[in-house]
């Protein structure tokens, strides 16, 4: 089976967990097991958000997580990053990983967003799907989406 | 079957969608047949961390829920109370349903979290549960596990 991890850092959007539940829905349904590492204070909101795990059963921390990482052990890499401490843990991810990665960059600051995505832009041939999110999720969700279909139809071909 | 509905304002905390979904999922086991009324934004985040509606089936905008609301519609009213907009909506539907009611009281900052509880306090007769919250949901779940034992307790007696 093939495997996905998502990336979590603390948690300053309402959008955050919301959208990890999502996106672990979406990529179960795309055939993946996934994993979602995490901070302590985000894995808490993700438990509370899926009380009986039906959308997440697998959580690990996010630096335990580092310690024992090797390339080739997930199959796809989704970042969430919106702050700097989380780019620096989906570069850190990415060149352990050297696998197909994906980064969620969000912010509600567009100054701090396009620092964001220029960071990992600089630093990885990540694709980048970015957006102002806050309150509202949808122009995340659409570009996620899309995003995700473009990686569901490469692993058909 | 009992019903409880569930009141969102707009989310300024990353903590309220996940403890919206963990509290239709305790107020559903304890079973009420739940409704989240909620402003456009809130109700968008309920919708991206819960798929399938695997934990809330009902939603409705918050508006359309107060022009047609009626005495005794509901058993149990939850109303999450964050902002200034969420504490005249607590106490119009507090008022309006006259029946059980339960107001979550949260926010990052001590001195805005105390005027909302005074608030609620001054004009209801709600049960209050608060804590401030932010990225931690864990106080205020805990507080509401045992506001909601509590309420379960008096059903049964």
């Amino acid at each position: 089976m093939k495997k996905a991890i998502i990336l979590l850092g603390c948690p300053e959007s309402p959008s955050q967990t919301p959208l990890t539940i999502y996106s672990a829905h979406k990529l179960t349904e795309m055939g993946y097991e996934v994993t979602v590492a995490s901070t302590p204070s985000a894995k808490k909101l993700v438990e509370v958000a899926d009380p009986v795990e039906y959308y997440v059963q697998n959580k690990i921390d996010i630096e335990s997580c580092l310690d024992n990482l090797e390339e080739g052990e997930f199959d796809l890499l989704l970042g969430f990053v919106a702050k700097d401490a989380a780019v620096s843990y989906f570069v850190t991810f990415y060149h352990i990983l050297s696998t197909k990665s994906l980064a969620l960059v969000f912010h509600r600051d567009p100054e701090k967003l396009e620092n964001f995505e220029n960071s990992v832009r600089e630093n990885t041939n990540a694709d980048i799907v970015s957006a102002r999110a806050y309150h509202n999720p949808t122009p995340l969700r659409v570009r996620l989406d899309r995003a995700l279909d473009k990686i569901d139809k490469e692993g058909d071909s």
